[in-house]
């Protein structure tokens, strides 16, 4: 299946206001949040809608930045209140972080509404939000080409049914290991794949951080390394930055086949190694397609035969 | 370099009687030892020359079983006394096993004598043994065309020194991720990777398990994921099959180029998912040829990109 190359993604998520503490640094109020991860990386891929809400704190110079890589803002709400808040810190192996405070504020209430120039956009990713609030985008959306989301542990354990809903309406999930094991109650990966993929998505994407990702599609399964990294700064967004990379590419190339997605899986990897090496976007905003395109060949030669 | 394809194979190494236990079961006197399991599963590829110690207590039956697979046994002593014994237990992760007890017995002594007729061969696999016993192999023989070796966390932090001066006269160490951090002291995988090579050898391969393995060349890196499994029963032996899978490849086709480690590599990973299929050797000793190549052939279809 072929679409304009080139045709827009939407996204829907949260954006956030982050302090952040790794073992290389602490910051503060670092832009965040799943869209606005998400939307930055995509923007070097294709044109982006984002729909999200933000409080009376947070800074149009950011809004203006997104704007200026063609994220249309329209669906950002600002709405009286502060932006929704985390605070959270990575142990020495940089794995899942602890949180240390959240608050929701402005983001308890968000109920995204989509603005009608967006419902009839071809490539559209979720982001981790309320499962009810996922399956609120897919009501009002014309149907797309595909539909990605990603969710997180909380959702698989407190709202499992709300979760399983979304999941019978959705073409591709992408999540971690451990996320794969919580919501299929399966020890075996494979095993628990296979029993997400019988909830509804066709398609499954596995992020193994350090260790790559897989791909399990119905025409088989794919392997794609991580990008041998020196130093980790930050894992921040790093998930996001991996479907932005994924979603990205399919919207660019306008191909959906299982070689698509393929290549989708290998940019998301390396968008997620320029996620984690620098703090919150630092490194993604000063990224340009010439440094994308050298790490996916980078990645494309670590497993070629040739 | 190409050598005369399905030229042998020289390993020295232990032969072991196991008592082994992990979740999916508990046995007994269970046939091991690095020699063995490498001897059994690369004697699929070419013919193998062993050279190891035994007690009285050994059962002639499984010499016979080796001889009668193309494995050369002259170099087996049998000397008065107990086999090497050793007592495991994996935990439910089947991560690194808990040794329960080891006696090293006839092993105590074991000063490896190569016999005179296979002090020429051209692929020399130095199993884990002191390194003092894998430099005095070194000393016995011609120079081969590829030596590789492994070792383990005693070695490299009790006998540094004398693993160093081995690691000077080896083409490429076969090890894993923990094992390359412990020897370079580098907590970075590809920091560990560059120390471990400016400390001789080549070539390194890290093995990660259920994550697969990485070949590091003078020409660049190699990425080979595991062979998805639903059942892991025992994963002793698990690293000298990897290592037997990709000697054997080398010597079954005679060459040792970047290209032909890649396809090694990827024939070590798909023996390791048969050796952890079954206890000790039960599944190695049972395939043949089809099943090795229909396992390469859906690793080599996991990351192909066509």
């Amino acid at each position: 299946m072929t679409i304009e190359p080139g045709a827009p993604i939407l996204v829907v998520g949260s954006v956030a206001l982050d302090d952040i503490e790794t073992p290389a640094g602490s910051h503060r109020e670092v832009v965040g949040g799943s869209a606005n991860y998400f939307g930055a990386a995509a923007s070097l891929f294709a044109p982006v809608r984002l729909v999200a809400v933000v409080g009376e704190d947070f800074p149009q110079a950011h809004v203006d930045i997104l704007a200026g890589r063609g994220v249309d803002m329209a669906g950002l709400e600002r709405v009286p209140g502060r932006t929704f808040r985390w605070h959270g810190r990575y142990g020495a192996d940089f794995g899942d972080a602890e949180t240390l405070e959240t608050q929701l504020n402005v983001f308890e209430d968000f109920d995204p509404k989509i603005p009608a120039a967006f419902k009839a956009t071809p490539w559209v990713f979720l982001g981790n939000i309320h499962p009810d609030l996922q399956a609120g985008v897919l009501q009002q959306i014309e149907r797309p080409r595909l539909v990605a989301a990603d969710t997180m542990n909380f959702w698989i354990t407190q709202e499992r049914r709300a979760l399983r809903q979304v999941l019978a309406h959705i073409d591709l999930l992408i999540i971690n290991a451990t996320e794969a094991r919580m919501l299929s109650e399966q020890d075996n990966l494979y095993d628990a794949v296979d029993a997400i993929r019988a909830m509804g998505p066709e398609m499954l994407v596995i992020k193994k951080g350090s260790h790559g990702a897989m791909l399990f599609h119905p025409e088989g399964t794919f392997f794609a390394p991580a990008v041998p990294l020196r130093r980790v700064v930050d894992p921040t967004g790093a998930g996001d930055t991996f479907a932005a990379g994924l979603m990205g590419y399919l919207a660019r190339s306008g191909q959906r086949d299982f070689g698509a997605l393929k290549r989708a899986v290998i940019n998301g990897v390396v968008m997620a190694s320029f996620a984690v090496e620098g703090f919150g976007q630092d490194h993604v905003l000063a990224l340009d397609r010439r440094d994308i395109e050298e790490r996916t060949a980078r990645i494309e030669a670590m497993i070629s035969l040739d």
